[in-house]
């Protein structure tokens, strides 16, 4: 028990963010302490067992943390769910996953938070931050008025698709396509080192920031609209899809293949209660 | 009456697509006739007004035409809207748009159709071609398979955003963002004119072609699924906003600038009885 408990000691901490480039690590602890302090009386504690807080695969080659703290009955979340994933690549580098995302309960329709770098070299990422939305923005154009358009989130995106190193990003799933809103800030990025990092500390950093203000202020801290019950029952149903589509398609499946069969389904299994 | 018919036999057709660039007037040619030829039993003839069929402004620097036939009762379509609209630009070019669209009726949950060339200078367009959804994507993953994964749409995509000078397109308005699938070709296209028509004969007129064989074989003259009339009552509705929204988004912000507001009145009351 002592040897555990001396593993467990050893263990890095979700917010240390041990693998991530320095202005993505300040960017991610920036964010999630204004989520935590703004959304104090909201958020139950992470109760995740410590091997699924971290975890790595037999050869010390790839590692992993999750961090999951459910929202309280009264508050607007269903959870929170950050995670960092580090792995060695074959061909020498490493692929490197940092991810913020928060999900909305039944209360509201406003929409879901994510924030998400998939660093494959020093010198290329993708970056995606958006406010999914809840509804079908074809047959509801006033919730995309009131979320998308009033809110001026494009105005980020457009801040970011004029920087050259940018490119649109356009992900391989049509699935996860499908979940972004209009305005989501999906793009790659590509350039040597120093001025990616520079572009992370500058652009990236105040768009993230600008976004997580807008989501809090108008989807966790504003005035909820009412949801009717059919509306709820909609609601529920079209986020479970959204949820196990999205985490299948995301962590799924990368677990199995970088940490075994094993660990995959332990830490799958404690997500899949989540959802 | 005698000079009025004079007028009507001057008057081009909409098959003469009579201000497109070539290759665009080729491709469209070649697509309204596959549509024709193929559904000929499915539509209904054009009885539009003479004046809407064709209209132009009091100076003579906007000229439009528009062609409607409505599907018959046994077949899936409502109706196909083909358009063209060409307008001289105070800045001494020519601004000039050319559609064909499908819109399909609640015997069937199958894609729409939508084929757009909105060509500002020789040297530059921009080009949609897609089956925008019936259905919202993230609810109905299967959908989305069925239409989208199993059809390889995204092949004509991708192949089309390998030439160099293809770029991502986005639409100022965040709801005609939102009615795309994940696989529209929304691309803009800068070249010298040569290499530009080169293209649009090679790459866009074979990928255009693709994707109505495709919606003609799926969506058209392949299987009806069963649509229960919970869903033929959600679908009239999402429809009918798609419809409006998209109409209003693309002509009807323009008539009245091009036309005058008494023109625009009489096309756009023309259109709107059909939503």
């Amino acid at each position: 028990a002592s040897s555990a408990s001396q593993m467990d000691n050893q263990r890095p901490r979700f917010t240390e963010f041990s693998y991530a480039s320095p202005p993505i690590k300040d960017l991610m602890v920036h964010l999630i302490s204004t989520v935590e302090s703004k959304m104090e009386s909201m958020l139950l504690p992470c109760t995740l067992p410590q091997d699924v807080q971290y975890f790595e695969n037999q050869s010390g080659t790839a590692h992993a943390s999750l961090y999951i703290r459910s929202g309280t009955s009264s508050s607007p979340i269903d959870f929170i769910l950050g995670s960092w994933l580090h792995c060695e690549l074959p061909t020498g580098g490493a692929l490197s996953i940092t991810s913020l995302s928060s999900y909305m309960n039944t209360s509201t329709d406003a929409p879901h938070l994510v924030i998400e770098f998939i660093q494959s070299s020093p010198t290329s990422l993708v970056l995606i931050i958006d406010l999914p939305p809840r509804k079908d923005l074809v047959l509801y154009p006033d919730y995309l008025n009131k979320f998308y358009q009033e809110t001026e989130l494009d105005k980020q995106r457009q801040l970011l698709d004029k920087i050259t190193e940018v490119q649109p990003y356009v992900s391989p799933s049509l699935y996860i396509r499908s979940v972004f809103s209009p305005t989501a800030i999906v793009f790659r990025l590509d350039s040597e080192t120093e001025r990616l990092e520079q572009i992370l500390r500058d652009d990236v950093s105040c768009a993230a920031k600008e976004v997580l203000g807008i989501w809090l202020e108008l989807c966790v801290l504003g005035e909820k609209g009412e949801v009717r019950d059919d509306e709820k029952a909609h609601l529920k149903k079209r986020d479970s899809v959204f949820k196990s589509k999205s985490i299948e398609t995301d962590i799924g499946s990368a677990l199995p293949r970088m940490f075994g069969q094993e660990t995959a389904d332990r830490v799958l299994g404690v997500l899949q209660a989540l959802l």
